[in-house]
């Protein structure tokens, strides 16, 4: 651990010459003017947040990164994470002074058509990600750091930087905790401890060592340095640079508001512009002699170096690399189709386990797919990808929040992350999934162990508000196979969709009902049964179709007729297939689920077909289940066989 | 920091008789062929975390806890958090030895009729909270010892005793930083550290100092043991009881399966009973000669002693209290109604701002209100319930997760915590909220700054599917008020409401609707326009109801009339009266709503009406928002008074 105030003095002399030095500081001071003047205009926003950090930006937009700031998409680029997204007036001043956007665009901060927005989304494009929930930046460049070390194998390095209040966020110590366990020393975070939260100060206010402590019983080099002295952060950036095997923390104490005394370390200032005058004095105040310092151009062969090579692509240098093969980067999903499935009809397997299968297959024939999964994988059967692809599994222990977070930065660099765990796992990580979306991430995620169906393991292992969770983000795809055939159908057909996936898969085995070479397209549905006298449209997905089908048997028995639809896409669902199945069985559908009441299958059917006069009746949990058999649980939930036939009988009157 | 297998040697001699340590093991024993024996019978379960376990929790119950095992409501009783919920079948089997249940109901762990279920739930009394989903326990038992030491100041102590695998959980972490910063020395976790997660070895493997290092880096004292030796885990528990101002983390080295050579430390076998062959070798194995060791019994005065005072309550001794004045207890939620609202019709005030206020009061006429926010209060305004109430106002810091389990702890000690930030960010904790659910929790979640009324600040801030996230729940209540009268008002109602609900408040100012002495139940309505002729009914609640009103006045101008509806309880909603409205108004309803369009007000809406043959057109938030100005956002999204002006006249033809 290295002491604030200690170590540099004498490092400082042989790292930065005293004009450099001025050149960030006057860097410094126009990202502190812009921040200012920005979110005075806007009339909204965080110039306390900016200031207190415009030090160690400038450090490392003017100093440290490597990048093009002519093209975002340079794959050897370093790769830069505002955590503390409030700050992103920072980040758009940072950028102008780098040359990347017109100076002029700064003062189109926060206007609807600008893409300058409130904190940083993809529309700006150097943002890679959306920041502004807070506490999920560092996740993300684990991800990051990931595909660098592990997966593309470039030499780009990663940078984060964090407010302290966000580091009370646990999603911050599970990142900690698995970059260390990668040894991830592409990865640096920087901690700047304002000591001032939203709403008071915070848990540590100035206590740097504490800080220090925390990471460092987490396996990552410390580095505690004044946030505002420009020698020490720079100092301390390249040491982070020299350090080996592990990931490196700055932690920077600060001044919310530094260099204006008006609001300099004052209360009451967080997420609030200055008034006209307050800005005219503020102004005033940060107007200093320029530095006639010149900065090397940032994409200059010296900058970016031999990494221009192999179409703007280059390995990882030196010994500490791991072994295995550079991943070929294809320019589609897959180099071709995934071998089909394998089964026979009526066979005993799984979804979870054609999900397994078809993850591993789909891998032979994409490099870009990854999987991660939270030490679930023997029970979700990601371990079938982790066998088959060793290099591409990222095995990140119980901590959901994180590997979501760590899926977002490997979909920033391109690849197709898998995230799974239990359905009722992923709830943990809803505010990352959410983020995810508006990161314009493309992540497939996976929820096993959907539903009563599980059993005895009870409630708290129950996926049964995944699909509301999943349904609820605009544009998200929701699929949930019934067997095998389809499970393993559907992997290859959500990497194709870019965006936000969810597969849902259950725990029992179940018969195969499909033939190998079926095709299940995204907003499909499958008529596994019909007639021309069917009284009602039975609609389910996944598990309770096998209910369905044998309410159908039951029914038959009885003379009675119904058709039944395996919506296996949830979300986009087939409104014409229904609508029109709907019209043929009296205007009558019976919609049967292993999820809750509210938000599942039964309110996508309800939704698309309502407005065409059809009747929909809900079958679905509607209270909170408790252990037992699988088959128990469905009775006694009302989402079995049984309970079907006799909600047939209800409808028929 | 003590190191394991050292510091104890000595300190056992003068702590237990070689006859106690002998009775324990003897327990111990005991409760591994109860969990044996049971799993096996039940055909499926976690034996194997229940050996690694066993000797801590024969230590716990029979000789550190104080608790009545025949009473398990009596305020003295020392909490019991099993965190490492799966290991569930100890749990029945230390309290069917202590005498609380009959061993014989032990057979019963599984069954669908039997409390004893898969993980624990309050179905079995002695829990008072369901755990399973990993890495909450520590949580909760920061609720249970804040309210010990802070509010009933009672001098019972919390134990949670969690496993490995979850403490890479970032929420336990979350609970460890406010446990020390609240100096919760009534706190004592224990971490079984068998080295095994589900599905490989954990990320720390048996490395016991780096689990110290890591708790004693956020303020805890630690102590490493070997988690099999009685004596050890005897010595320091009782090491813990004399540990003041900072909570205490055993650190356990065990092994899974430990007893049992078959499955002793043996890979694959999480989750998995023994076969009855298998079970009779384990039980030859565990066939010991009993002690003769008389325990003494535990609910007698030596027991929970002075303790018996002041019905069945008793202060908490010594000078390490908080100065704060004892909590009274009453018997209804409330000794009165609060203070009524006191606004003029038409006063520019925000919901949030009505919601803080309206807490506030309730504080001052109950005592079992409590309010915890994670550090947006200025934000969410539950400042006002920390300025009138300083003692019972607990500060979270940026870790909603912890948030949410520490309400479930002071809930199951009899509290109504108001849990509040942003609406988006209570996403952050929504695996928690729906183990609060299980946990049969009386928790009251309040979001603000919900939709894109929100403004600049953008879509990460933006809570729009947290309508979704709560209806999901069963049984939850959800309301969402459209001016201070019924914000005020339902802060009062959703505290007299036993069990999970959701306020939902807006961040802008809007005019007061409702005279001050207006009432709103929950499942209720109000009509607020309504004429002979109206044409269409739209049903709105929150933001958007001022749109309906303004889009009515325009429409008006017209000649046209519209009936609008303010549905401020969303769930249960008042079916009769949108059924009844909607008879009136062409069968035709109009639901507009800022949140996205899957799960929110719309759908309450249509599962409400459409099986009465009423058309619902959905008005709602169909892509992810960005930044801009509240009123340009509910334009450009489609929920403003044009865009409900248009919907009308398109639906009129």
């Amino acid at each position: 651990m290295r002491k604030v105030f200690t170590y540099y003095a004498l490092r400082i002399i042989s790292m930065s010459s005293d004009k450099l030095i001025e050149g960030l500081q006057d860097k410094a001071n126009k990202l502190r003017i812009h921040s200012i003047r920005t979110t005075t205009k806007a009339g909204s926003g965080h110039p306390t947040t900016c200031l207190s950090a415009a030090d160690i930006v400038s450090a490392l937009f003017f100093h440290t990164m490597r990048y093009d700031p002519y093209d975002p998409t340079n794959p050897n680029n370093d790769r830069f994470v505002l955590s503390k997204g409030h700050a992103a007036p920072l980040l758009y001043a940072a950028y102008a002074e780098a040359g990347a956007i017109p100076i002029e665009k700064l003062d189109t901060l926060r206007e609807i058509d600008s893409e300058l927005e409130g904190h940083p989304t993809p529309r700006f494009k150097w943002a890679d990600v959306a920041t502004g929930s807070l506490g999920q930046g560092l996740s993300i460049g684990v991800g990051m750091a990931l595909n660098g070390k592990y997966l593309d194998k470039l030499d780009y390095r990663v940078y984060v930087l964090m407010g302290d209040g966000e580091s009370a966020e646990g999603s911050v110590l599970e990142a900690a905790a698995l970059a260390a366990y990668y040894k991830l020393d592409n990865l640096v975070g920087i901690v700047d401890v304002n000591g001032m939260g939203q709403s008071q100060h915070t848990m540590y206010s100035f206590d740097i060592e504490s800080y220090q402590k925390r990471f460092e019983a987490f396996g990552w080099h410390t580095i505690g340095i004044d946030g505002h002295n420009l020698s020490e952060i720079v100092a301390a950036l390249d040491e982070a640079k020299s350090t080996a095997d592990k990931p490196t923390m700055i932690v920077a104490r600060t001044l919310k508001g530094k260099g204006v005394s008006l609001i300099e370390d004052k209360d009451g200032w967080h997420g609030k512009p200055l008034s006209e005058d307050e800005m005219k004095l503020a102004l005033k105040e940060l107007d200093k002699p320029a530095s006639d310092y010149k900065f090397p151009p940032r994409n200059s062969e010296s900058e970016l170096g031999a990494k221009w090579q192999d179409g703007k692509r280059a390995r990882r240098q030196g010994n500490s690399l791991p072994s295995s093969p550079l991943a070929p980067l294809p320019s589609s999903v897959a180099s071709g189709e995934s071998a089909p499935p394998n089964y026979k009809i009526g066979e005993e397997v799984a979804t979870r386990n054609g999900f397994g299968t078809g993850l591993a297959k789909l891998g032979d024939v994409s490099a870009l797919v990854v999987s991660l999964d939270g030490d679930t994988k023997n029970s979700t059967y990601a371990q079938d990808f982790m066998k088959a692809h060793p290099d591409r599994y990222f095995e990140c222990f119980i901590a959901e929040q994180n590997m979501v977070g760590a899926a977002v930065g490997l979909s920033s660099r391109g690849k197709i992350p898998f995230v799974s765990t239990f359905a009722a796992f992923l709830t943990r990580a809803f505010d990352h999934i959410r983020m995810s979306a508006i990161s314009d991430a493309n992540i497939k995620y996976v929820g096993s162990h959907c539903g009563t169906s599980i059993g005895q393991d009870g409630p708290s292992q129950m996926g049964l508000e995944d699909i509301a969770m999943m349904r609820a983000i605009p544009n998200s795809v929701v699929v949930y196979p019934s067997d095998a055939v389809s499970a393993e159908k559907l992997v290859a057909e959500v990497a194709q969709h870019k965006g936000i996936a969810y597969l849902r898969t259950s725990r029992p085995k179940t018969p195969v009902l499909y033939p190998n070479n079926e095709e299940f397209k995204i907003g499909g549905c499958k008529i596994l049964r019909s007639n021309d006298n069917d009284e009602v449209t039975v609609v389910s997905a996944g598990i309770t179709i096998h209910e369905a089908l044998k309410a159908y048997e039951i029914l038959k028995k009885e003379g009675i007729h119904i058709r039944v639809i395996d919506a296996y896409s949830v979300k986009p669902i087939d409104e014409e297939t229904l609508k029109q199945s709907a019209s043929e069985t009296n205007n009558t559908i019976i919609c049967v689920e292993d999820h809750y009441y509210d938000g599942g299958l039964g309110d996508a059917v309800l939704n698309a077909v309502a407005k065409h006069g059809v009747f929909v009746h809900k079958m679905a949990v509607k209270e909170l289940p408790r252990s037992g058999k699988p088959e128990e649980l469905m009775e006694l939930y009302g989402i079995s066989a049984g309970c079907i036939v006799k909600q047939v009988l209800e409808v028929k009157g």
